[in-house]
């Protein structure tokens, strides 16, 4: 049997693992803490830091291919490992272009897509120059590392400089600021590409974040067929511009006069993406394994004419219970995945629920009562 | 997070973990031979013989609640475990009263329900004797721990007696005759009854049978809505007879004349309910742990018109092939289920394929594609 190695035990890599089982190949999670959500379903776990180069050798001695869950794992290590002669994928060249913010927009604007004005900050004062060309609010945001609102700041004006430079700089990380897009909306596209060539997008779907968290996903989005033809075209050339293999996620901005701006890429499957488990024909966890392995894509379709996906974010701090779903279930038609989270936290991303119907109300309806009754 | 142990390794335990990690549940698994297809998917694999005392006792220590895949477990191991607090679902008076197809068919007989005429034999002269009252053919059957053909016998007449006899008595199992059913369609039924009281019906489907394997499922049965009534009402009514908890699946004859009779009842997920995991709202293995646990049950309606499983059948003797599925991949609309065993046997079931669509005919066709296209 193939053996898929992931950085990462978190739910992204226990929803990839669920894909894997039914394609008989199994996995080997290499995580920072034992007992992890995707941990816990294999015997072949690496505990410890990435950087370890011992823990690197053992992880990588037990897989045949190598992906990664999130965007944090050091490109140079990528690099080493394909030295070695390992497959990883995405590849090391790919991870490196996205892992870094300014990076990853300068080569998109280098492939003459659509993005908002951004510059490299060095101090304080670049932030306000910058804003000064941009116009205020601007988004003062970390190259690296940021996920979910973490790493980002939005600033109305000079007085709102020092205390967020502060807060992310700290550690040493470098900066980046970007004009504020007035968006009407946030949208998304999953997009696979095979190692062996093809390549399929996802619908477009319409995002919307709370407190910088993702919170609803509706497939489709509500906007003209022109608007989605114009981001499903963004979002895959986006990906082609740093040669991307298996998923990703692409965040864009939809303005009202009807353009469209990438905001930022994801090199792996993406919450943007969990209502295609049961929305879609094929998973974006099932493809992203097609992909990687160079096997033949599935089907990208929506199923019904309409999914929603609701996050479950904790509501309090504390162990979570084993009951937790017992009230949800009773909702007809809402599916409900829970990521095997031991602690919850408040804003913490526990779980989701997806439901499909004929229109979006009908279907963001049930989604949205379900995640309401989890007791989490 | 809860844990749920089950005894036995194989795809049905790999089918009800992947069910398991949504929900937030944690499985043990109990199995004779160590990296089965289920075990490989937890830290906690218990590996060793189910009679082994102290075994059983690591096993039930490490769990919440005990399930099964297979009703070979000693219902007297299992009443043993109820005796010492542990809840065990179906419970073992519902198992023994199943594990024994003749002690079955009595119960369900004493309940009224339809069966063919059967009876214990003790010698070879008993069957000729029976087969005098019936007519011949009759089945020759082993009572206990017969699977797929396994321990059943088609007899046409007094000369076949001996040689089954001395084949399917090997071991020192007691054997029963039943009178051969000429069915016109082979139907099953998945019922779900939950330990908090609340019970469902899985639509009737039609099964396949090649060489006492099962080979396809076309859901719905191609039969009347009286007849279909009639199935359903006589497979939830056999369920209730033995009081069974969870999920169990009864097979059915189907005859010309409308009539239905009750084949055998299996105290767990069943091959005749794989089509459930994408044809229906809830799969069979997601309402058998809601069950066990007592929680609110899933809907258990079609999502389309109609849905076809073909299992995959090994072809060969050998190492299964690390690519074995590429070609069935590129089947539109196919969903394929490997089950991760790593040697494959001719007859062997391997996988499962499952295709949804407007039309069984539809349906079937893409489902027999893959599954042909499986390298196995």
């Amino acid at each position: 049997m193939t053996r898929i190695g992931i950085f990462g035990g978190g739910q992204l890599a226990q929803m990839l693992t669920q894909a894997a089982i039914g394609l008989g190949l199994e996995t080997v999670i290499f995580e920072r803490t034992p007992d992890s959500p995707a941990g816990r379903l294999t015997q072949r776990e690496i505990v410890g830091a990435w950087e370890d180069p011992a823990l690197a050798a053992q992880f990588a001695a037990q897989c045949d291919l190598i992906t990664l869950e999130n965007e944090f794992v050091d490109a140079g290590m990528l690099a080493a490992l394909e030295a070695q002669g390992k497959i990883v994928a995405p590849t090391a060249a790919a991870v490196g272009l996205v892992q870094d913010k300014l990076v990853q927009k300068q080569r998109l604007a280098a492939a003459g897509l659509a993005v908002a004005p951004f510059q490299a900050v060095a101090t304080p004062d670049d932030v306000v120059q910058a804003a000064c060309a941009f116009g205020w609010p601007v988004l003062l945001k970390a190259r690296r590392n940021g996920y979910d609102g973490y790493g980002n700041a939005t600033l109305h004006s000079a007085a709102d400089v020092p205390a967020a430079w502060e807060r992310l700089s700290r550690g040493g990380g470098l900066l980046m600021v970007e004009a504020f897009v007035p968006f009407e909306r946030e949208l998304a596209v999953m997009i696979v590409r095979s190692r062996a060539g093809a390549a399929a997008r996802y619908p477009v779907v319409e995002t919307v974040q709370e407190q910088h968290i993702c919170r609803i996903v509706r497939a489709p989005a509500r906007i003209g067929p022109a608007q989605a033809a114009a981001a499903s075209d963004l979002a895959a050339a986006a990906v082609a511009a740093v040669d991307g293999t298996g998923i990703f996620g692409v965040e864009l901005f939809a303005l009202a006069d009807g353009r469209v701006l990438v905001n930022e890429l994801a090199p792996r499957p993406h919450n943007s993406g969990h209502y295609t488990i049961e929305g879609c024909v094929t998973s974006q966890f099932e493809n992203h394994l097609r992909a990687v392995l160079g096997w033949p894509l599935g089907q990208t379709d929506l199923r019904t004419p309409a999914a929603v996906m609701v996050n479950i974010l904790g509501r309090r701090n504390g162990p979570a219970p084993a009951d937790a779903l017992q009230a949800a279930l009773a909702v007809p038609g809402a599916h409900i995945h829970l990521y095997g989270k031991r602690e919850v936290r408040i804003g913490r991303k526990m779980g989701h629920v997806t439901a499909l119907g004929a229109t979006l109300a009908e279907a963001e309806a049930v989604a949205l009562r379900a995640a309401e009754l989890v007791d989490l």
